[in-house]
């Protein structure tokens, strides 16, 4: 039988999600966990891995097993064995046709940011941070230019395994609530960094370093080193795929709200 | 010279506040930046001590030191010499007769609850956790109850120092946002672990567990075996003393917008 979870993680203390020899992963963890709960070995395939200090709100990830349990006792079973910035949200048998990446019609990423003259505390490892004041305007007319179809090459890390740069960005929200502002995405898929790189390319914009015509040089020259340096992964949060409703896959946890 | 500063800390790793020979405190990294950036031994007061994984939005601690700086230059120095989980977010010269515990008029705490069929993951070591719904007429009814001047030993720990148990509660509120819960307290002062037992009670009210009248009879017993489970200090937040206006003391930093 072919098994969803949906699962939420705090990065900040992980290498990232992919399974690694000798390095602390999410996915590492998830499946020792799986394997203890199911007796036997047990290997995921998730709809994005994420980097180092990247967190998950809604990752999703399928695998076969021959167990038969109740839905819900893949939730509490499996928790129990998860350490306590992992923890499965919901589970789902979404049918064979299922495949946790292939089947995503799209995914969603956001990024939190404190603007402030002092750096955080409290918010260290889950928020990025900027001392320069930001101006809505001029980033939500740079972001404009980035939606659509594109390659994105532009803001593609070195080490990107994707089999094209091309992408659909259908969406780019920003919003700010006191001194923190919300960045969200939306895209077909990303390429390796590519949010990291926008939301430094963004925040020089936001910030008067750039023009907003530049970010249409930067999209437009299809070459990494033209764009600004990678931003902060403390911030950028993993908000989760979607898929077409027959497979009733949850788009929605709990966790979503701890964003302000 | 007097000097007063506003720290903001995240208290998951760290043995609460005060000074401890072997284990790691607040106010030891503290004092220890403060010794690095002015070159010489100083010892802080503050406002109220916090115990073991309660966060600090904005703990006021003063000092007096022959050093002469800018205020900001107290901010951006020592916080060089911090770790990234403790950041000074003003500084101020307050005056001679400025007191950081004595001359407190009240001290606001906020705790921070996830109501949740499953246990969180991102808001590990940030928020409480119930499983169990919550009904927010019942918490609000038994939080009226113990509005007031009152003597508060039902809900103080063996281990208290105050001098006395008679203490003014100003306010409880009480505001759910999606998924999380925020029970603010405003009060002349706290005994030992008093927010973290009153929670353990308004939560034993608020899920039907024991009724409304119940915790009536918590406070006039002044006996703590009486009272609920002293509950977990994830989610607790002080929030900060108040003092009178010509202090000029900031009693709002940017840290505050960070709870739901």
């Amino acid at each position: 039988m072919r098994v969803a979870l949906g699962v939420s993680y705090r990065g900040q203390a992980y290498h990232g999600w992919q399974s690694q020899p000798d390095r602390r992963t999410v996915q590492d963890a998830l499946e020792r966990a799986l394997g203890q709960f199911a007796d036997r070995e047990i290997r995921t395939l998730c709809a994005g891995r994420t980097d180092a200090g990247v967190h998950g709100l809604n990752q999703v990830v399928h695998f076969d097993c021959e167990v038969e349990r109740e839905p819900f006792s893949w939730v509490r079973g499996v928790n129990r064995y998860l350490p306590s910035d992992i923890a499965i949200q919901w589970s789902a048998f979404p049918g064979d046709d299922f495949h946790a990446r292939n089947s995503a019609q799209g995914r969603r990423y956001a990024y939190l940011l404190l603007e402030s003259a002092v750096r955080p505390a409290l918010e260290s490892g889950s928020a990025g941070w900027v001392f320069r004041p930001l101006e809505l305007e001029r980033m939500q007319a740079a972001a404009a230019l980035l939606l659509g179809e594109h390659d994105f090459s532009s803001f593609r890390s070195a080490e990107c395994q994707a089999a094209s740069p091309v992408k659909i960005l259908r969406a780019i929200e920003i919003s700010r609530r006191g001194a923190y502002w919300r960045f969200e995405f939306d895209a077909s898929a990303f390429l390796h960094h590519m949010v990291r790189n926008i939301m430094g390319c963004l925040l020089a914009v936001g910030s008067g370093t750039r023009s907003v015509d530049w970010l249409a040089e930067v999209l437009d020259a299809r070459d990494r080193k033209v764009a600004a340096p990678t931003f902060a992964p403390d911030g950028l949060y993993f908000v989760g795929p979607y898929y077409d409703a027959r497979h009733r896959i949850p788009e929605r946890v709990a966790a979503l709200d701890w964003l302000p």
